[in-house]
């Protein structure tokens, strides 16, 4: 059985992760990729025990006063097991990352150099209610060579711990180790972010709550699966149609994420024209606008905005709206309360569009396209563990060429330096 | 002038260098390649200048009794200020890594996808004695893009600003801000490195107490240029007359460098055979060899390591030896007592190649060639600020691309997600 669970202490399930990954690290792909399947076809003949596990997760969840979006996330159902199980599968199909040469070439005394992904190693993750994240991310740190440690939040506690028993179980023949759940309370969350040189990468997936605990105490690299506070600019020149189209798409499709829309820009020019319907579509998704002077002279009954709304990431169905008076005006106000995810440009003009991608330093940038977009899955990358808005390793989603790093290997029939 | 000047407090220093960082980042190549010459050009008309203020660190140095080998990493002489004038020139002629692409493709609803390199932004590099790379580092950022906040030894104070002061003036045509000396005391590199969003990435270059004063306190991203424990093994195919040179080379090349060999692995069965060549042409070297008992049993008049010796980077004619068994035991011995930067095995043998290429997790794995090799002027990336040996964004040798971030464009005709 590939897992240790969650009575062994952190440091021996680390050991464990650090002896296990020495050993994935050149596992075949077919191996990792029947392991992934058999993950999948043990969850879908287990369904009874995963939703009896989630149940009682569920009671003590009602017990303890959780809200219904809580709940939602927490709840498991025939339907979403067996989604889990298929996003497993989808994983198994992606490509192995590992051993991918990246660059090389023959140096000019014949030394052939060769930079090849290799794993990073030992992948912690720690995430909150959804207790689908505890497959999703053993199953794309595994293929990529990794072994994981995971730690759900105590209130996924039954369905994180049977998910991740029939996960090792499945696995079996992958390493010992490979899989390993961190319980505890809030001191083994800091060994586990304070085990420099066993654990290579911790991935926190939550709110800022989380992020600040993690920030305080980590010692082992930390890659943020990140907020966004994302914005649609409307130049002079754009179809606006298609503006409003991307507005509304970017955010009410799914309030809740990442790379929604938070604030609405809109050049002075085309302010008149474009607002008034804007704000009807938005209003008609039950959209709340707060708006600055220029808006609510469009339109006086648009809340009026704070300075804390511009910086603000909502997660809901909220936007704050400002009238800028030229593409600049809206790079500089991106640069200033963004947090560096997504933002998006709608304009015909080819200058505008040039000078807002190159001006606004955050992961991605769109042209005519909805900020929703960002998104391993959008992006062809398949699965992701999250996005990053960091500038180093990784930028974007996190898929599994990101949980990867890099290594040179070199051949030669006996150079030395001179 | 593209500089601030060390009177400036860090903070103010740093803003201005986010500033100039923001411009930096659109400026054509063309102009970060003639600032680059206008820099080497600057440097040969002032040598007088830049040796006055060397010969006042020298003085305050003998004054305080500083090593022979430290005045000389401090002492610059007219031959060696022009070494780093060619030095800026050779970073000019490098490609230009901003805006590289580095991914892409158009996706089935039609957007079109491009991953392209970006500047970091802000980069720090500490350092220590040598006032050359005041003038390095400062090319390599501004070629990448960068704004460079520069923070060399007090040993080299008036070396260091002068340096400085001159590139600022020459690269007068990048965006005032661009080169930042800090100055002060060990407050101020506190302050530095925890100049959260505003620095983008601080590269300590240096001793190991270097590394310890800001791990300790570092908020921002931090690479060190690493120090480096590196492995030679001698398998039983190898051919020994290779496995000879490259030892030696490998040890005494230049042994105060981070890729220089720190132990000999060999294989019992060409112990007795390889050994006293080996050990007689390292000791023609100068070298002092520190050997297992089943060394001593070949030579007894080899000094018996100790435990600790495994561990050290002696960075000196000094040379750990021990006798293994198989790959397999030198593949342990180099993960369990290596740093990570760069191994080499010298055998015949495809299968041990292979072993020793996968089984060990360092930055740079070597077949039949000397570790003296890891160096980003050899592998054909241009100058280095230094080899990384930690796992994420850059592992081997820091050059202009490890300099960068990246950032994806997508342009799209008015998508929005289903």
């Amino acid at each position: 059985m590939a897992a240790t669970l969650p009575s062994t202490s952190v440091l021996d399930l680390a050991l464990a992760a650090k002896a296990a990954a020495r050993k994935l690290a050149t596992v075949p792909s077919a191996t990792k990729d029947a392991a992934l399947h058999a993950i999948a076809d043990a969850l879908e003949a287990r369904i009874p025990e995963i939703l009896e596990a989630n149940a009682r997760d569920l009671e003590a969840g009602r017990e303890n006063g959780l809200s219904d979006a809580l709940m939602d996330r927490l709840a498991l159902t025939d339907a979403r097991v067996r989604s889990i199980a298929a996003g497993a599968r989808a994983i198994a199909a992606l490509p192995d990352p590992v051993g991918e040469v990246v660059d090389g070439g023959r140096l000019a005394n014949g030394l052939e150099v060769r930079k090849v992904r290799v794993p990073l190693g030992v992948v912690a993750v720690v995430y909150e209610a959804r207790p689908n994240v505890t497959i999703d991310a053993a199953a794309l740190a595994l293929k990529s060579g990794n072994a994981v440690l995971l730690r759900g939040s105590s209130s996924a506690a039954h369905s994180n711990a049977v998910l991740a028993r029939i996960a090792a179980e499945a696995a079996s023949e992958l390493p010992a180790g490979s899989i390993g759940l961190v319980g505890g309370d809030r001191e083994a969350l800091t060994e586990l972010a304070q085990l420099e040189g066993i654990v290579d990468l911790i991935i926190p997936r939550g709110g800022e709550g989380l992020k600040k605990a993690i920030s305080a105490v980590a010692k082992v690299p930390v890659i943020y699966a990140a907020a966004g506070n994302c914005h649609v600019y409307v130049d002079a020149s754009a179809d606006l149609a298609a503006a409003e189209r991307i507005i509304v798409n970017a955010k009410v499709q799914r309030p809740g994420t990442c790379n929604s829309a938070e604030t609405l820009l809109v050049h002075s020019d085309v302010a008149d024209r474009f607002l008034p319907g804007a704000i009807a579509a938005l209003r008609a998704e039950g959209v709340e606008l707060r708006g600055d002077e220029r808006v609510r002279t469009v339109d006086p009954s648009v809340n009026a905005a704070v300075e804390s709304d511009w910086g603000e990431e909502f997660l809901a169905l909220i936007l704050a709206v400002k009238v800028v008076d030229s593409v600049e005006e809206a790079i500089d106000h991106v640069n200033e309360y963004g947090s560096g995810h997504s933002e998006a440009i709608v304009t015909n003009d080819r200058s505008a569009a040039r000078a807002f991608q190159l001006g606004i330093d955050s992961a991605c940038i769109y042209v005519n396209a909805s900020t929703r977009f960002t998104d391993g899955g959008e992006f062809g990358m398949g699965a992701e563990i999250g996005n990053s808005t960091q500038k180093l390793h990784a930028r974007g989603p996190i898929g599994l060429r990101e949980l990867c790093s890099t290594r040179y290997l070199v051949e030669g029939d006996g150079q030395v330096r001179a």
